[in-house]
């Protein structure tokens, strides 16, 4: 399914697509349809593409396992080629999410940007690092070590972030400081099919509102794409052994307004018309790059003021 | 009219109230109306009162007057003293916000805490000062050179900031820190009544989106007071010549959920319960302040990054 929701404002757009995949399917069917569904919002107009965190397959940090280790690749390697492949053949920028093996025992979750023209233009090694429940990532991967530089392409400078680092203003902040335009960032992210509703509702609305604050005070564009649809746990011990990823990729503008969003159970390719001027009127009404007291942050840098 | 509104759980709750006023009726008559509404909220049960920013009187700063600066005060001083009555009368702890005059030239917009038993507790002058249009704030206040410290009172540690500050991550970021149990923020914000429904609806949603994600960054109860009705400019060059204050004063929970919001047109005493119990779940599952890059976050302290 391919949906087309119109930006706010005509002038200077950039359509870009978030790949919204289920990936219960196991890897082989998985990379079949990520490249038709890459090849459609191509043929669509799109020239900006992004795919769902460690879309190599199935999530495999709900368990600690050290088996799992063998699912990661060097970057460049097989998976950066690939999406070089893709983004050279439909002309788009990817933003793809890999599972990276450095050396024996420095593993990361890193996001590589493929241009245009198939050119690794930058990656990004995910810096904040989750631990709890069924995201076990703290055991796979080793905090990024090259901090927050975004990656320019050919639709723009881009500020490539991943799933746990969305929770963290200062993470937004310095990749805006640094000039980017747009904030990407791959998710898994989704339920424990044990939590009650109203639990599940807050949880969801709490993540898009932290990445819609992002895009308000940061005054830029905000895409995420997450996994959707439920992956039982690798040794999962009953029905309800798993994540039920929410899906609900969405994409804001730089006042935080939704633009568009995506299914909460169901694969989409959500396809958005973003305008890049909106931000430069944006931060003429509300210059807070102007007013921030860097005199009075250095607190900023301690783990508690205590 | 006063609402009251329960919160999502039961235990360990306090009662405030958020005092969402119309200015437009000069002074006299606003001091007895928030006086009477201090007493009612009081008799409701309420232990915490916070009011709009510079809750003195019409928003003088519409236009650049030096006449204005006779209407500030030092601090300590009669505003101060007539809230610390109040709040010694009526046991709440109060939150309110004046326009201070610390010396010839030097003038703050400070927010004042007075505790149950009426003694000034903290202050706290307002670090981001806006400049634009009906809003000159950079003439009247000298930026505050307290820093972003929260204040101890009888219901908690409160991180005061005012109205500006709401829309930078920092000073949320840094109240939360220093072990602010919540953030409240007087304030003053309204449309520009030339602007199209559409800006309006997306400068309202993301003045309380960007809010809500400091809720959710940081795990703690957010609470706003605004301003309501239509205010003219001092000299106002017609009907449309004026500031009309959003309302919307609102409270939310450590997830951004919100509790309870008030009228867009109307002033409204908002009465909820919040829960000071659910910020220790919620840091539980989601322990931010546990993996941030305190190593990587130097360049915050940047004007921008180039």
């Amino acid at each position: 399914m391919i949906g087309h929701k119109s930006a706010i404002e005509g002038h200077q757009t950039l359509l870009a697509a978030c790949i919204q995949t289920d990936f219960g399917g196991g890897s082989e069917p998985i990379r079949a349809d990520l490249e038709a569904r890459l090849q459609a919002a191509a043929a669509a107009g799109c020239r900006l593409a992004l795919l769902p965190e460690l879309h190599g397959g199935p999530y495999f940090c709900q368990r600690e396992q050290t088996g799992a280790f063998d699912l990661a690749e060097p970057v460049p390697g097989p998976g950066t080629a690939w999406l070089s492949r893709l983004a050279r053949e439909t002309g788009l920028v990817i933003v793809g999410s890999l599972f990276e093996r450095r050396a024996a025992g420095v593993y990361h979750n890193t996001a590589v940007v493929l241009d245009s023209d198939g050119r690794l233009a930058g990656v990004y090694r995910k810096m904040h690092i989750p631990d709890d429940p069924g995201y076990y990532e703290k055991f796979y991967f080793t905090p990024g070590d090259l901090g927050f530089t975004p990656v320019d392409t050919a639709v723009g400078r881009l500020g490539v972030l991943v799933c746990w680092d969305q929770w963290f203003p200062e993470a937004a902040r310095l990749m805006a400081l640094a000039g980017a335009e747009l904030l990407l960032y791959p998710t898994a992210i989704g339920w424990d099919p044990n939590d009650p509703d109203d639990e599940r509702r807050r949880q969801l609305d709490a993540w898009r509102t932290v990445q819609r604050g992002h895009a308000v005070a940061n005054g830029l564009p905000v895409l995420a794409c997450n996994r959707v649809g439920f992956e039982p746990a690798p040794d999962a011990t009953g029905p309800a052994d798993g994540i039920a990823f929410w899906g609900s990729s969405f994409v804001c503008g730089p006042q935080g307004e939704i633009l568009a969003s995506a299914s909460e159970t169901a694969p989409e390719t959500l396809i958005v018309d973003i305008d890049l001027a909106r931000a430069e009127t944006v931060r003429r009404i509300w210059p807070f790059f102007r007013d921030r007291r860097i005199d009075a942050y250095g607190d900023l840098l301690r783990r508690w003021r205590d």
